[in-house]
């Protein structure tokens, strides 16, 4: 099914209003990871994920309608060129809004984490456009449609549109209008999430071929479908029992499974640096040494420690570069 | 069953001598991997697999019979404790031929290869053994029997026994007397072997309970099996027709999924350092620019190149300490 045709079944064929408008969205984290598409029109995934939102770490954008008969994109500050890929992407998914009219902006986005780090900083972005869309159109679409959307524009948005721990559920709908973000009702105060950056370069493979290659490759991938909703089911009951070992071991052997799917592919694919092989080896031995830490990994080289609030300072210690989140204070 | 039992279906019951023997056996290099036990006491594998031997590497091993009621073990000019895990495997393989006899040894094993570094010394040093027991005791068994009776010592022995490309066939029966090692009639001159020394230091986890782990815990590990067939048949295929490119793809993406099942175990079983992970990258960007060179990697941190010889040369100069092997010549 095409993307306009989904757009159809959520929005008025007429907007009301164009104005300026403002949103911040934040980056999130995937402790069960989105791996896969059973439809790469409308990124509708082949299995359920569940996310942590980054609390202030995100992107925030702006529109400002232009009178121009084209939309003007600016990264971090910087003015894209038409042609280029994000500048294009964000152009197609303003289409699914503006449809016949002439609407037009200025978009402005400024993320906080690295781009194309394996930060998911797409997901953010597409998640703060959206709700600035929603604004600046005058749209006035509950949560649940608004993920649908950021979902068009990159699969991990339509997480960002929540905060806390968040659950994609995968839906069985061909149109997708069943895949979305659910946000969990459960706070867990002291839950830390550490930035390991290893190199904040952009990525040689981005996520979106990287998962195409790997499910067309991997022998191995047959068995991820079953053993991220083994995974899920496992983070749920970690979350709702706050059992943090049991949260830390699952999101850690859920990411290593994606990675080692990447890694069963052809050509292979391996986002990992020599850096990140240490960094890896050097929490095992913390966690050998008694210390209650654990990673997860994007497509990138990058790890993310979880942990809890009273043992950041040891953290400190061994990771003095260490950016930390508490998602729900402390 | 029993190693004992299948003993007596091979044996004599009482030898007819014991003499001095010595013996060579080759170091082998798996193509298509063994990795996973259907049984853990006769050493009987889950998947079939290939394997091509490494001419002079390996091991030589001498017995001497003794008047002490125990084996003495040397390993590498040094005697071994009788104690030590090694020098007790040996005793206890050596149990299997003597039974209630006594016949005792002292067993000498010289690898020139680096020892528990993933280089299948174990294969190499059981496949020795069995040829000088086989000698020692004027036993006179076909080479099915003995490469039966190494794979009891350690599983990949059973292709040690013989030289060139070598297939394990995984058999069915419970005795496992069809699961041994059968040599392929087909040579491949100029096809060669590059060993990449990262790492010669002891294995944290040795192959035994890396395997059994990976079996264990790695979900990704229920699609291995299918895997390793499919990819014994390109293997062969590739031998046949000497397609070398299908060769290299073949075996690379082979050991990455074994590497992969083990990635995704629980605790994570990473062989790699980061020197191996930098050594990968230097092989895909060699690859890239034309060479065809490929990797295939044990349950170690060094890769072991594949290459032919009309590029030995180049692959010299990127690296400098490579040590080649070429087992049909050029």
């Amino acid at each position: 099914m095409k993307r306009t045709e989904v757009v159809e079944r959520l929005l008025p064929k007429v907007v009301k209003a164009s104005a300026s408008a403002e949103h911040f969205a934040p980056s999130n984290i995937a402790l069960c990871k989105y791996w896969g598409k059973r439809d790469r029109e409308l990124n509708l995934p082949i299995n359920a994920s569940l996310s942590v939102s980054l609390d202030y770490l995100g992107s925030h954008t702006r529109l400002i309608p232009v009178e121009a008969q084209v939309d003007e994109v600016w990264l971090n500050g910087q003015q894209l060129q038409p042609g280029a890929k994000f500048s294009q992407k964000v152009s197609e998914f303003i289409d699914l809004f503006r449809r016949d009219q002439d609407l037009y902006f200025r978009v402005e986005t400024r993320n906080n984490i690295p781009t194309a780090a394996g930060l998911a900083s797409s997901a953010s972005g597409f998640a703060a456009l959206t709700l600035a869309l929603n604004d600046a159109l005058a749209l006035d679409l509950p949560p649940e449609h608004l993920s649908i959307l950021a979902r068009m524009g990159s699969g991990s948005a339509c997480r960002s549109l929540f905060t806390g721990f968040v659950e994609w559920e995968m839906g069985q709908r061909e149109d997708g209008l069943d895949s979305h973000g659910v946000q969990l009702d459960q706070a867990w105060p002291g839950f830390c999430i550490g930035l390991v950056e290893v190199d904040a370069g952009e990525k040689a493979t981005d996520s979106r071929s990287g998962m195409q290659r790997t499910v067309e490759t991997a022998h191995l991938y047959q068995s991820w479908p079953l053993q991220a909703a083994a995974d899920l089911s496992k983070l749920q009951q970690a979350i709702t029992e706050r059992d943090f070992a049991l949260l830390g071991q699952t999101a850690e052997q859920n990411a290593l499974s994606m990675h080692a799917t990447m890694i069963a592919s052809w050509p292979p694919l391996l986002y990992w640096q020599p850096e990140s092989v240490a960094a890896m080896q050097k929490v095992w031995q913390l966690r050998e040494q008694g210390l209650q830490v654990y990673f997860t990994m994007d497509a990138g080289p990058n790890l993310k420690l979880l942990f809890q609030h009273e043992d950041r300072d040891t953290l400190l210690q061994h990771f003095p570069n260490l950016e930390t989140v508490e998602p729900f204070g402390h």
